[in-house]
């Protein structure tokens, strides 16, 4: 079977797939309410959050839209913070619905910097919201988000933060951290496949919400609240994901929440020596920013990236993805997510080794 | 087993619920791409057209949120030609995304009556979209869209269509009727779990989409057809929902167009005719526009349909839906669309004349 090792879709666990085979049932009905009421507990308490929690149908990037349009008006002053492809499609978001962005860019690998987060705050007052995100999947950077938080808490802005591929694999604290909305996605870390996105909303954020501006309907977060007390939601959900989901985060809670995020850390450590022992150089600028989920390397001088993944899913069924934006041709990246263990890495990484001298080149 | 007759989600056969047991793959990869572009090509069949066909991850009404942000500008002069609560939705869609909409309204159980649309047409020379709903699931209405369409057209006007509880089910012709835009959701007859809506494309329309000022992204049409030409999505896809309708689509075609509609006219006019042999009253005022996928019902005086329904559910098994808007707590309705035959019908109704005494009600 293939090694599915992308930074999402992630695979599913076999208890997972098999609860998708359960029948419809009415969305607006007692058993529906049930299952969405224990998912939204579940997902809190992996969220380390006592916030609100709403599941919305959609993808991830369906999520960073609602948070956007939820929190803020035309012509509010955003500070956007980015290290990467989804760091700019954040700030792409927010000046499509009309916030007024000043853009932070953090050159390719390095993290976010909280001292410079610090000095544009600093530079104009009018800043309302900054966006943030904790993992930035196209370079494989976790950045420090309690040191970040602070910053941005410490200014009194608000803090809206894309969590998408972090969320229940890398530690993430909402409450702890002060995380306004906090942002992911059923098909990351959750075991789950794609379809959900999850938000949790503090009372500082509903503040925001109520006097924002923006045109919101589908997404608008008071119609999901207003139907998440009845255990329901505004539109027909996305009910399959939520049947995979009321499995996976039972498994993710007898697992552990610290459990997860040391397998995670262990995985991650794994696939870095393991790419640097073959001779290859990681993307992220310094290891202590080095993601748990997701791994970006450089190829060899004059291998094609893309080639050498066809070479691996086609030789050894090990799928891994590539490069997104300026990086696209140019680097490939593992997921090591969700569902995942030593033995997938290990087999993705003698995959790679075995692949590398097709290409012209002998790993270390 | 429970007989889910509400008008969607509706039941899914056994090999489209086995279906969703297949493994994640890369969404980015060969086998998604072929699939997307199968499930494209098949929903294209369905819906009549040539036209370009987007799937996006979300709710009917976020198609429907969709449509109207990626026709229309801020201040674009739109009538909204509703007979009920999702014709009512369209118009607070447009409304909230800031479109000038008057609504011409019908009736509690009226259809759409053309001439009133010409008419409406004809007063205000500035209005430049249609919004019309084919199949009003909140009281059993299927309008004429042939007749309605035509004369939108024949004012050279913008057609947008909510065809999420007919297409597939009862017959809707895209491009002989010259739908600019037509909506559905794969909840509805499509035998297929909710987490896709899927919209087709006329040229005409994608001229409007390049005028279009109102603000998007996740919904964008643009980007939906820019990735499609590579046989992916611009965001992670509901991968489980292509993988069911990858199945029922193909169950959908073998079945035939026309047989779908001959079955389910056959089982909308049994319903009907079931009920009213008990001595209940159809919402709809002319038979000539009752729904063939759902119906809805006058509960006899001093009964509470909600209460019927629970007595259908808990004693009999079949669930029922109840009224929405204004019509919350005074009717119930029937879904007959998608995965149902002779036999469900039969069990429901039997359900209904058994639970009916129970309510002080005895049917003829």
């Amino acid at each position: 079977m293939e090694n599915l090792r992308i930074p999402g879709p992630t695979p599913c666990p076999h208890e997972v797939l098999q609860a998708m085979t359960k029948q419809m049932i009415n969305h607006r009905g007692a058993e529906f309410s049930a299952m969405l009421n224990g998912v939204t507990a579940d997902l809190k308490t992996l969220f380390q959050t006592k916030n609100d929690l709403l599941c919305l149908t959609g993808s991830g990037t369906g999520g960073m839209e609602a948070a956007i349009v939820n929190m803020l008006s035309p012509g509010d002053k955003v500070l956007s913070v980015s290290c990467g492809v989804f760091g700019d499609r954040f700030a792409d978001i927010a000046r499509t619905f009309g916030a007024d962005v000043t853009s932070l860019k953090f050159e390719q690998g390095k993290d976010c910097d909280p001292d410079a987060v610090k000095k544009a705050l600093q530079k104009d007052a009018g800043i309302k919201a900054v966006l943030l995100t904790h993992n930035e999947t196209s370079t494989g950077v976790t950045n420090n988000l309690a040191a970040l938080a602070k910053v941005v808490k410490e200014a009194d802005k608000l803090l809206i933060v894309d969590a998408i591929s972090s969320m229940g694999s890398i530690d993430c604290q909402v409450d702890k951290w002060n995380l306004d909305v906090a942002i992911s996605g059923s098909q990351k870390g959750w075991m789950a496949p794609p379809g959900l996105t999850m938000i949790s909303v503090s009372e500082t954020a509903w503040k925001a919400h109520t006097a924002s501006k923006m045109p919101k309907f589908y997404w608008d977060f008071s119609r999901a609240k207003k139907y998440l007390e009845k255990g329901q939601t505004p539109w027909t959900p996305a009910i399959t994901v939520v049947y995979a989901m009321n499995v996976s985060l039972k498994m993710m809670l007898k697992e552990g929440m610290q459990n997860i995020f040391a397998r995670h850390a262990k995985l991650g450590d794994m696939t870095r020596k393991g790419v640097k022992a073959m001779g290859l150089k990681l993307v992220v600028a310094d290891e202590k920013y080095a993601s748990n989920t997701v791994t970006a390397v450089w190829p060899p001088a004059n291998v094609n990236p893309d080639n050498l993944r066809k070479t691996m899913r086609d030789k050894y069924e090990v799928v891994l993805t590539g490069g997104q934006g300026t990086l696209e041709g140019k680097i490939f990246r593992f997921g090591h997510l969700g569902m995942c263990d030593e033995a997938a890495i290990k087999d993705a990484l003698d995959a790679l080794r075995k692949s590398l001298p097709e290409h012209g080149y002998s790993p270390k």
